[in-house]
């Protein structure tokens, strides 16, 4: 599932030319391009346990991983995205296939599963997509971004792998730390449409009334409504759908609710929609999450392709917090039962989420950032003090059985580094152990283990000076120290 | 660095138009793009496999990770890849900047340093590139094909770095399993380039001189010399060249074989050149791996770029291999010292390799492929045996259980399964482990645990009834049992 990533339908205009191309004439700018970034350090760091997280919680349920190329032909893509399909990457025409850069990762399986013909399976990608949207980076829209899918593809009895769908997200959450902040809205496709055309909408405008629908997150309700009296709606017939759709609760409450109703339920799309809610729940149950979700009768969700329940993760900030950092849509995802025979000889149903990575990222990295982060994961620090030609080939070897022993370590790589520059070296990065080497020391056959940064009244301040031979067991008893200790 | 996959220097023809378009008029065939590929179940463990290995390798030598857009502007590729540049993926022109897809992790690394004006680091990237070449896929030449890059820049002392690199380079193929099988040729291009001049070659032909040099480990000399003839050398000239890029060794011995040459030692190029093996080999003993390195006077490698000291890592097939599987380099680079100066105000020197991940890859499959590997990672099926509904949500019940204590899990989607099929599921999943869930059990508080596969002989031929509350630690306790006897 692809659509998380609201795109805005605009593509970018042509940008101004000649904006900041170098200082001087001649020479271009060293820049990386509009709407995408560069992954280093730290964020990278959380970025990989967000993949990490997800990825386990996937395979637990039993899901293979799946990478495509990060084009496809263009004709792959083609009628895919209704008006977004402006905002696809084609590659230039270099006189060999038309491709295009992947917009999501739906239609690659989709395409994955046609060409292989294979009838069911649980899948999940993690890779970047991209739109040629204008960029917002300082609210997370980019050009390159990227999303996290999992899917269950295959015929199955109603709702048991949606009801699965439903415990990965929740999954996920708690794996990522962020399981008491997230609410799961969840609607069906089925039921709105025939509360649609129980309120009077007319056939052909279901899905465009369905997407002013899918504003009320975003709009108070006059807006809503006057959207849908410009695309042809009467006063009456909106504030019909209006009465509906302000409902949301527990999954009982509103199934209750739909059942109350004797118009809705003579409608007999409610009526199928409303059954497998009613399923829905008692698998969620057997789940232990039903109190996870809640059933909003306003989530419509933007895309066409959805044919039964949908679903988004909302994450909730304090009300205090600035509009600018305010997030709403962490995943979502629906039932998609009509895609796949796009591509293949057969259709084959599908349900399945899409994680916004880079949401959580951000999330996940503000509550982080006060926390002291190690600038990298070096363990140890070789250095030496004074010595013929700055101890180097002895820092090497010490440095040759750290790395064999799989304890990473790093030495200045000069050949008399003096000892104030080594120090610092290991200080600037985060390192939390220094063996230090000495001519005479070694000439003894032993080498000193330190623990930098104790206070000046530890008793381990100035290290231990240990036997060669004993040095990489003190190297492991001090950091395991260390680890205890913070 | 980038360049261990050579292209082959011609771009593709266009493609014949209307080629296998599906079979009917009108509907397109559903393709991946030539050259490319999607991984998936076994061959995405294995690749995992490497990733996960070398980045570890890379991590204990301080390593951080930086991953780039997979597209840059197309002005920061131009001109880095000399008639190579024909092979660049352009995006088409949408009215926005002109990009490009990136052709090797090196120049995105460039950019990088450039424009953050870092001024000394240790990084590595493990990404697709892409090279609108002509595919060959039995060969393992692709359009988009990964590349695995560990580079160290800063301004340090003479050959530390250097040496570092190389003993990652043995340390990556003794984490995959390859420590035995691999060589690393390396050589110096100050070495070769005064080598060049000693010989007679003019200044303007070193570059192309260097190029009929690195066909050596393919061609035969006589046809080397054919091409050195037609590129305008005289005979005696080639001559001289063969003669002395013949000669390959331990260090010491090259080493040695140079200095005995006053002709050549009169060449200030070669002198430096000799004296900074020399060190090399020094810090090569401090790191335990003077005897993985060997020293090929006729190693040139293609790319301009290099400044130092250039090496290639290969693997030695047995002699009986087909032509079709003798695979040759699978890691290469070497030292540039003026690259980055390309894109930033000052320049830093680096020196880099670049491991072929898709040839690695396909090694370690060969290798596997006659080991039965598990079709997917899960460990527990969880099965009912009559019972009203299937006992559907009593499964779901145990399997969020299991989940919950971090154990994979699936069950039929089916309401009633027929038990035949739950086994037969579990079979073809290569699940382990299965619980049985029947009525009556249930009713008295019990599950059946077993272990799937067990000679019919066996004493826990039938699993073992436990109780409930009991079921998490019985599975781990025959999953640990399973794994012993493997």
């Amino acid at each position: 599932m692809a659509d998380n990533e609201k795109p805005q339908g605009k593509p970018p205009a042509a940008e101004k030319k000649g904006e900041k191309e170098g200082s001087k004439a001649g020479k271009q700018a060293v820049k990386i391009p509009k709407g995408t970034r560069d992954w280093v350090g730290a964020d990278i760091q959380v970025r990989d346990k967000i993949f990490k997280a997800a990825g386990e919680v996937f395979a637990r349920h039993g899901a293979v991983q799946l990478d495509t190329p990060v084009f496809e032909l263009k004709h792959i893509l083609a009628g895919k995205y209704g008006e977004d399909s402006k905002l696809i990457y084609d590659l230039a025409d270099q006189g060999g296939e038309m491709c295009a850069l992947r917009y999501d990762l739906t239609v690659p399986f989709a395409r994955w599963l046609g060409m292989t013909n294979t009838q069911s399976i649980k899948r999940y990608q993690i890779a970047k997509v991209y739109r040629r949207d204008q960029p917002a980076v300082a609210r997370g829209r980019m050009r390159e971004f990227y999303q996290c899918d999992f899917d269950i593809a295959g015929e199955y009895d109603t709702m048991i792998p949606d009801a699965e769908i439903l415990r990965i997200i929740v999954d996920v959450f708690e794996a990522v730390g962020l399981g008491k902040d997230v609410t799961i809205k969840i609607n069906h496709r089925k039921i709105l449409d025939g509360l649609f055309a129980v309120a009077g909408v007319p056939a052909d405008k279901v899905r465009t009334i369905s997407s002013a629908v899918d504003k009320l997150d975003k709009l108070p309700w006059e807006e809503v409504k006057k959207e849908m009296m410009e695309k042809g709606l009467e006063s009456g017939v909106a504030d019909e759908i209006g009465e509906f759709t302000k409902h949301s609760g527990s999954l009982k409450k509103i199934i209750d609710l739909l059942k109350a109703s004797e118009k809705m339920m003579a409608n007999e799309s409610v009526k199928k929609g409303v059954e497998e809610m009613d399923l829905l729940l008692s698998y969620l149950e057997a789940f232990e999450i039903p109190d996870r979700v809640t059933f909003d009768l306003a989530l419509a969700r933007g895309l066409d392709y959805y044919t039964g329940v949908i679903f988004e993760a909302l994450i909730e900030l304090p009300p205090n917090s600035s509009s600018e950092s305010r997030i709403g849509s962490i995943a979502a995802g629906g039932r998609y039962d009509n895609l796949v025979g796009m591509y293949g000889r057969r259709q084959i149903p599908c349900v399945g989420v899409s994680f916004g990575v880079d949401r959580i990222f951000t999330i996940l990295k503000q509550r982080h950032e006060d926390e002291k982060q190690r600038a990298k994961g070096v363990d140890v620090y070789v250095m030496a003090f004074g010595g013929k030609n700055g101890l180097l080939k002895e820092r090497m070897a010490v440095a040759s059985e750290l790395w064999k022993a799989g304890i990473s370590a790093e030495f200045s790589a000069k050949v008399k580094p003096k000892l104030p520059q080594q120090f610092k070296a290991a200080e600037t990065g985060g390192v939390p152990l220094s063996i230090i080497l000495g001519e005479d020391e070694l000439a003894a056959g032993k080498v000193r283990v330190k623990t930098l940064g104790l206070a000046d009244d530890h008793p381990e301040k100035e290290g231990r000076l240990v036997d060669r031979a004993d040095m990489v067991e003190e190297v492991k008893r001090q950091l395991s120290e260390g680890q205890s200790e913070a």
